[in-house]
Protein backbone atom coordinates (compact mmCIF):
# COMPACT_ATOMS: atom_id res chain seq x y z
CA UNK A 1 0.00 0.00 0.00
CA UNK A 2 3.25 2.60 -0.40
CA UNK A 3 1.10 4.19 -3.64
CA UNK A 4 -1.85 5.33 -0.60
CA UNK A 5 1.06 6.54 1.65
CA UNK A 6 2.78 8.02 -1.05
CA UNK A 7 -0.53 9.75 -1.72
CA UNK A 8 -0.68 10.99 1.72
CA UNK A 9 2.52 12.52 2.05
CA UNK A 10 1.75 14.36 -1.40
CA UNK A 11 -1.34 15.65 0.68
CA UNK A 12 0.55 16.70 3.43
CA UNK A 13 2.70 18.63 1.86
CA UNK A 14 0.09 20.79 -0.11
CA UNK A 15 -1.04 21.18 3.55
CA UNK A 16 2.26 22.19 4.46
CA UNK A 17 2.65 24.25 1.94
CA UNK A 18 -1.37 26.19 1.70
CA UNK A 19 -2.11 29.73 2.81
CA UNK A 20 -3.71 28.20 5.72
CA UNK A 21 -1.21 26.52 7.19
CA UNK A 22 1.41 28.80 6.69
CA UNK A 23 -1.50 31.80 8.24
CA UNK A 24 -1.55 29.00 11.40
CA UNK A 25 2.15 28.82 11.91
CA UNK A 26 2.36 32.21 11.56
CA UNK A 27 -0.17 33.50 14.04
CA UNK A 28 1.11 30.84 16.16
CA UNK A 29 4.82 31.53 16.41
CA UNK A 30 3.69 35.10 17.22
CA UNK A 31 1.67 33.99 20.31
CA UNK A 32 4.39 31.89 21.08
CA UNK A 33 7.02 34.50 21.21
CA UNK A 34 4.19 37.01 23.42
CA UNK A 35 4.85 35.77 27.04
CA UNK A 36 1.54 37.35 27.99
CA UNK A 37 -0.67 35.79 25.30
CA UNK A 38 0.66 33.05 25.41
CA UNK A 39 0.02 31.99 28.90
CA UNK A 40 -3.73 33.91 28.51
CA UNK A 41 -4.33 31.38 25.78
CA UNK A 42 -2.96 28.73 27.74
CA UNK A 43 -4.49 28.77 30.72
CA UNK A 44 -7.79 29.52 28.70
CA UNK A 45 -7.33 26.19 27.12
CA UNK A 46 -6.50 24.26 30.13
CA UNK A 47 -9.60 25.52 31.56
CA UNK A 48 -11.13 24.22 28.35
CA UNK A 49 -9.64 20.95 28.62
CA UNK A 50 -10.89 20.43 32.20
CA UNK A 51 -14.20 21.35 31.40
CA UNK A 52 -14.35 18.51 28.59
CA UNK A 53 -12.37 15.98 30.32
CA UNK A 54 -15.14 16.42 33.38
CA UNK A 55 -18.36 16.15 30.97
CA UNK A 56 -16.78 12.97 29.25
CA UNK A 57 -16.40 11.16 33.04
CA UNK A 58 -20.07 12.15 33.56
CA UNK A 59 -19.01 14.68 36.11
CA UNK A 60 -20.78 17.70 37.50
CA UNK A 61 -19.72 21.28 36.18
CA UNK A 62 -20.25 23.95 38.89
CA UNK A 63 -21.57 26.88 37.95
CA UNK A 64 -18.34 29.03 39.82
CA UNK A 65 -16.44 26.37 37.13
CA UNK A 66 -18.85 27.57 33.77
CA UNK A 67 -18.15 31.36 35.19
CA UNK A 68 -14.52 30.62 34.92
CA UNK A 69 -14.67 29.71 31.60
CA UNK A 70 -16.90 32.28 30.44
CA UNK A 71 -14.30 34.98 32.19
CA UNK A 72 -11.35 32.94 30.36
CA UNK A 73 -13.51 32.93 27.22
CA UNK A 74 -13.78 37.00 27.49
CA UNK A 75 -10.74 37.57 28.21
CA UNK A 76 -9.40 35.69 24.96
CA UNK A 77 -11.90 37.53 23.05
CA UNK A 78 -10.37 41.10 23.81
CA UNK A 79 -7.17 39.66 22.31
CA UNK A 80 -6.82 40.05 18.48
CA UNK A 81 -4.31 37.78 17.81
CA UNK A 82 -5.61 34.74 19.64
CA UNK A 83 -8.73 35.45 18.45
CA UNK A 84 -6.88 35.22 14.62
CA UNK A 85 -5.34 32.04 15.88
CA UNK A 86 -8.70 30.64 17.21
CA UNK A 87 -10.25 31.49 14.12
CA UNK A 88 -7.45 30.14 11.24
CA UNK A 89 -7.63 26.63 13.49
CA UNK A 90 -11.03 26.68 12.77
CA UNK A 91 -10.88 26.76 9.20
CA UNK A 92 -7.57 24.27 9.48
CA UNK A 93 -10.35 22.29 10.95
CA UNK A 94 -12.69 22.38 8.66
CA UNK A 95 -10.50 22.15 6.16
CA UNK A 96 -9.16 18.79 7.34
CA UNK A 97 -12.83 17.51 8.11
CA UNK A 98 -13.56 18.43 4.31
CA UNK A 99 -10.94 16.37 3.36
CA UNK A 100 -11.04 13.35 5.56
CA UNK A 101 -14.84 13.21 3.86
CA UNK A 102 -13.66 12.97 0.35
CA UNK A 103 -11.13 10.50 1.35
CA UNK A 104 -13.78 8.38 2.91
CA UNK A 105 -16.19 9.01 0.65
CA UNK A 106 -15.54 4.96 -1.27
CA UNK A 107 -16.27 3.64 2.51
CA UNK A 108 -19.09 5.77 3.24
CA UNK A 109 -20.45 4.40 -0.44
CA UNK A 110 -20.02 0.35 0.65
CA UNK A 111 -22.02 1.27 3.84
CA UNK A 112 -24.77 3.18 2.61
CA UNK A 113 -25.67 0.35 0.29
CA UNK A 114 -25.78 -1.86 3.40
CA UNK A 115 -28.64 1.01 4.80
CA UNK A 116 -30.82 1.57 2.37
CA UNK A 117 -31.13 -2.16 1.77
CA UNK A 118 -32.02 -2.91 5.56
CA UNK B 1 -8.12 25.63 -1.49
CA UNK B 2 -9.25 23.32 -4.24
CA UNK B 3 -5.65 21.77 -5.10
CA UNK B 4 -5.59 20.29 -1.67
CA UNK B 5 -9.30 18.74 -2.03
CA UNK B 6 -8.07 17.47 -5.75
CA UNK B 7 -5.35 16.30 -3.56
CA UNK B 8 -7.85 14.55 -1.24
CA UNK B 9 -9.74 13.14 -4.28
CA UNK B 10 -6.68 11.35 -6.31
CA UNK B 11 -6.50 9.86 -2.75
CA UNK B 12 -9.81 8.18 -2.48
CA UNK B 13 -9.40 7.32 -6.23
CA UNK B 14 -6.59 5.39 -5.30
CA UNK B 15 -8.15 3.84 -1.92
CA UNK B 16 -11.13 2.62 -4.06
CA UNK B 17 -8.51 0.62 -6.25
CA UNK B 18 -6.70 -0.82 -3.47
CA UNK B 19 -6.90 -4.21 -3.51
CA UNK B 20 -7.74 -3.97 0.47
CA UNK B 21 -10.81 -2.02 -0.50
CA UNK B 22 -11.94 -4.53 -3.85
CA UNK B 23 -11.22 -7.25 -0.96
CA UNK B 24 -13.73 -5.50 1.84
CA UNK B 25 -16.53 -4.68 -1.11
CA UNK B 26 -16.67 -8.11 -2.39
CA UNK B 27 -17.26 -9.50 1.03
CA UNK B 28 -19.94 -7.10 1.74
CA UNK B 29 -21.46 -8.09 -1.07
CA UNK B 30 -21.27 -11.48 -0.65
CA UNK B 31 -22.13 -11.35 2.99
CA UNK B 32 -25.33 -8.73 1.26
CA UNK B 33 -26.45 -11.91 -0.49
CA UNK B 34 -26.56 -14.35 1.82
CA UNK B 35 -29.38 -13.67 3.96
CA UNK B 36 -28.33 -15.71 7.01
CA UNK B 37 -24.72 -14.52 7.26
CA UNK B 38 -26.67 -10.80 7.06
CA UNK B 39 -28.73 -11.44 9.64
CA UNK B 40 -26.18 -12.96 12.17
CA UNK B 41 -24.16 -9.89 11.02
CA UNK B 42 -26.63 -7.25 11.81
CA UNK B 43 -27.27 -8.89 14.90
CA UNK B 44 -23.86 -9.04 16.08
CA UNK B 45 -23.97 -5.01 14.94
CA UNK B 46 -26.92 -4.07 16.62
CA UNK B 47 -25.87 -5.74 20.07
CA UNK B 48 -22.12 -4.33 19.82
CA UNK B 49 -24.20 -0.76 18.99
CA UNK B 50 -26.49 -0.71 21.87
CA UNK B 51 -23.76 -1.91 24.91
CA UNK B 52 -20.95 0.92 23.31
CA UNK B 53 -24.30 3.25 23.18
CA UNK B 54 -25.35 2.25 26.88
CA UNK B 55 -21.28 2.72 27.97
CA UNK B 56 -21.02 6.32 26.48
CA UNK B 57 -24.03 7.27 28.42
CA UNK B 58 -23.03 6.05 31.55
CA UNK B 59 -25.36 3.16 31.78
CA UNK B 60 -25.09 0.03 33.68
CA UNK B 61 -24.38 -3.21 31.10
CA UNK B 62 -26.26 -6.13 33.24
CA UNK B 63 -24.78 -9.41 33.06
CA UNK B 64 -27.08 -11.11 30.94
CA UNK B 65 -25.81 -8.40 27.84
CA UNK B 66 -22.42 -9.00 28.78
CA UNK B 67 -23.51 -12.76 27.74
CA UNK B 68 -25.83 -11.82 25.05
CA UNK B 69 -22.80 -10.21 23.29
CA UNK B 70 -20.93 -13.16 24.12
CA UNK B 71 -23.12 -15.51 22.28
CA UNK B 72 -23.83 -13.48 19.31
CA UNK B 73 -19.74 -12.85 18.85
CA UNK B 74 -19.60 -16.76 19.46
CA UNK B 75 -21.53 -17.23 16.26
CA UNK B 76 -20.14 -14.78 14.07
CA UNK B 77 -16.67 -16.30 14.72
CA UNK B 78 -17.93 -19.67 13.23
CA UNK B 79 -19.13 -18.05 9.82
CA UNK B 80 -15.79 -17.46 7.95
CA UNK B 81 -17.00 -14.90 5.70
CA UNK B 82 -17.93 -12.68 8.44
CA UNK B 83 -15.24 -13.04 10.25
CA UNK B 84 -13.25 -12.51 7.10
CA UNK B 85 -15.25 -9.18 6.71
CA UNK B 86 -14.14 -8.05 10.15
CA UNK B 87 -10.39 -8.58 9.59
CA UNK B 88 -10.39 -6.84 6.38
CA UNK B 89 -12.40 -4.22 7.81
CA UNK B 90 -9.80 -4.00 10.66
CA UNK B 91 -7.30 -3.65 8.01
CA UNK B 92 -9.13 -0.80 6.60
CA UNK B 93 -9.54 0.99 9.77
CA UNK B 94 -5.65 0.86 10.02
CA UNK B 95 -5.04 2.08 6.82
CA UNK B 96 -7.21 5.02 6.96
CA UNK B 97 -5.56 5.73 10.29
CA UNK B 98 -2.06 5.75 8.80
CA UNK B 99 -3.02 7.88 5.92
CA UNK B 100 -5.00 10.36 8.59
CA UNK B 101 -2.05 10.26 10.49
CA UNK B 102 0.45 11.20 7.16
CA UNK B 103 -1.75 13.99 6.75
CA UNK B 104 -2.12 15.57 9.98
CA UNK B 105 1.46 15.51 10.69
CA UNK B 106 2.45 18.94 9.58
CA UNK B 107 -0.30 20.18 12.28
CA UNK B 108 1.43 17.69 14.90
CA UNK B 109 4.95 18.81 14.41
CA UNK B 110 3.00 22.69 14.67
CA UNK B 111 1.34 21.64 18.00
CA UNK B 112 4.52 19.48 19.29
CA UNK B 113 6.92 22.54 19.38
CA UNK B 114 4.31 24.24 21.91
CA UNK B 115 4.42 21.44 24.25
CA UNK B 116 8.09 21.15 24.10
CA UNK B 117 8.13 24.52 24.90
CA UNK B 118 5.61 24.56 28.00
Amino acid sequence: MSTLLDKANELAQVLKESEEFTKLQNLHNEINEDEVAKRMLDNFRNVQLELQQKQMQGQEITEEEVQQAQKQFELVQQHEKIMQLMEEEQRMSQLVGEVNKKITEPLEELYAVDNTEQ
